[in-house]
């Protein structure tokens, strides 16, 4: 296809604004060329990944050694920290990135996929928008097998692989431990629950009173954005709850709602751990900077975006089978803070 | 360039899987063809901005719609929300973007920059790495007249356009704040001098102690990395010198090394801003969570990106003209908040 493209002799002229028989001779180190001359196209040659190689060349020609990543939001810390990972990789293995961003609507989503379909990228790195509800604008991928990764916020589909983390297990075992510093009346701040990272820490968290015989209650479970705000507005409706229905910790599905959370509550005069302990998702910088530190689960973004895109390069250089996996699961670990530390530590 | 590609009714039929001859008459309503292909047609023809119109066709001919963006690092609050920025008015426009770090390594940024040039952009934002001396390794564009946009971290050039804010200016707004709250030592953190930012951000500290008869004193002008240790170092350092030696106030280059110097002496009992005073610079998440609240300068990394992409595409279409613009300068508004208030507001 055109949009391939090996780096020629024309490309390292048009780079170093010589002619190409120039360049030519040059790499032939013939003694026509100055000593400088030919340093400079060799060097040349190689920042621009020249190959005389035509076997390679022919390999290679249906690819464009290019990556899409479509995200929900460029600037998260998460969604960053993931970026950088990717670009780690790609960079490594000699790809590049093409990005665009949803801004959290399944609408610019499928523009931009289509986008990304018609670039010709090699394979697509995806985490989905709050509100889409299938995959049929990844279809064009599926039929072409241009290899399509999951990350973070996945989907099911048999032929694909996703990236991320065990969120139940996660929800699971920080549940868990607010319970061992003795809180019965855990309240679970949650997002969407079209997007699996937020269904399965619910089901972790709804897992863990099961198994400690607490009950679960809609009263104790606020759903939303998951911003500034709502966390700032879960703290008001807590206020507003009589003394004796008060939750006696919080369970936030990110950090950014329950540092919020907090410094509301702080601001009415609650003391945090003692009348009501926390706990937070992702380690963004916001946690160790909060007073009481935040517990929380490392999950990092890094890990996520380099594994992903390591491993879609795998596949388009034939190293490993996408088709033959069905999910990558990283491993998280609960940092626990002063935040939710009632008792010693468990 | 065989790197640029109209949309063709191939593309089309690429995309839904179904043959050119029937997109074809799908697009010319032929009634052979089913009312709802016609429409998958017309919607795909859509998404992926197929135009029938083979001037335009010829007019866009040489270009790739796609901008080449440098950065640093992209795992900072600064620069994810810059390039959100970018995608924003990119996106607009129909353009896409190519990504790269240089992780903070000029000979990094060096081989991105021959990628870029190499993929054909049609024009480069750039913030330069840390050590950048020169930009030698630009000027296969400038050779091009290929449009290089300085964002942030920038460089003077003839032909190309700069797009930050009056550092200078913001540093000494800042300084000047601390003064007029009593502060008579003013310690100052500063990063790499090489960088513009850095550069004025201390010119303007030092202009603001001149005008106001203060000495500049060397023990009190700490450079260095600008992270979190180099934000706990300077607060040891604070806490070896002799008490009278001690500065009543530190105007830090950016808000992680505020927030973490902070963090270390409230650790060691001093009390902000009674015993000392602090104001950082970027107005990043962690400022309004640090307590107290850190004094900053509002530095709008959303519209630097947006700007920058905006005006370089401007350019691409002849609606402004890059290479009569030196610099393009966006407010910062100093945000003062209770680190660096002794007194009332002034």
């Amino acid at each position: 296809m055109p949009e391939d493209r090996e780096v020629t002799i024309y490309d390292i002229a048009r780079y170093l604004n010589i002619s190409a028989a120039t360049v030519s001779r040059g790499l032939k180190n013939n003694p026509m060329i100055s000593k400088n001359t030919r340093k400079k196209i060799a060097e040349a040659a190689k920042s621009l990944g020249y190959q005389s190689n035509t076997f390679a060349s022919s390999l290679r020609s249906r690819h464009t050694h290019t990556l899409g990543v479509l995200v929900p939001r460029l600037n998260s810390h998460f969604m960053s920290s993931a970026l950088a990972g990717m670009e780690n990789a790609a960079n490594r293995h000699g790809y590049n990135l093409i990005i665009a961003q949803s801004l959290e609507d399944v609408e610019k989503e499928k523009r931009n996929a289509a986008t990304m379909f018609n670039k010709r990228v090699d394979g697509l790195l995806i985490s989905l928008s709050y509100n889409t509800q299938d995959i049929h604008h990844l279809e064009p991928f599926f039929k072409r097998k241009i290899p399509v990764v999951f990350f973070d916020r996945v989907y099911p589909h048999d032929e694909s692989t996703s990236v991320g983390i065990n969120n139940q297990e996660a929800a699971y075992n920080i549940t868990k431990h607010l319970i061992s510093q003795g809180c019965r009346k855990i309240m679970h701040l949650g997002g969407n629950l079209l997007r699996n990272v937020y269904q399965e820490r619910l089901a972790g968290y709804r897992k863990a009173l099961e198994d400690h015989h607490l009950p679960f209650s809609k009263k104790l479970y606020l759903t939303g954005p998951l911003s500034e705000q709502a966390g700032a507005d879960a703290a008001r409706y807590i206020l507003d709850l009589p003394a004796e229905e008060r939750p006696d910790a919080v369970f936030s599905a990110n950090d950014t709602a329950a540092v919020y959370c907090m410094l509301t509550l702080k601001t009415a005069g609650l003391r945090i751990p003692e009348d009501i302990a926390f706990a937070g998702f992702n380690n963004d910088p916001i946690s160790r900077v909060i007073e009481p530190n935040l517990t929380t689960m490392d999950y990092s973004g890094d890990s996520i975006g380099n594994t992903a895109a390591t491993y879609l390069i795998n596949h388009l250089k034939g190293i490993s089978n996408l088709y033959t996996t069905n999910a990558i699961t990283l491993r998280a670990d609960m940092v626990i803070r002063a935040s939710s530390l009632k008792n010693k530590l468990p």
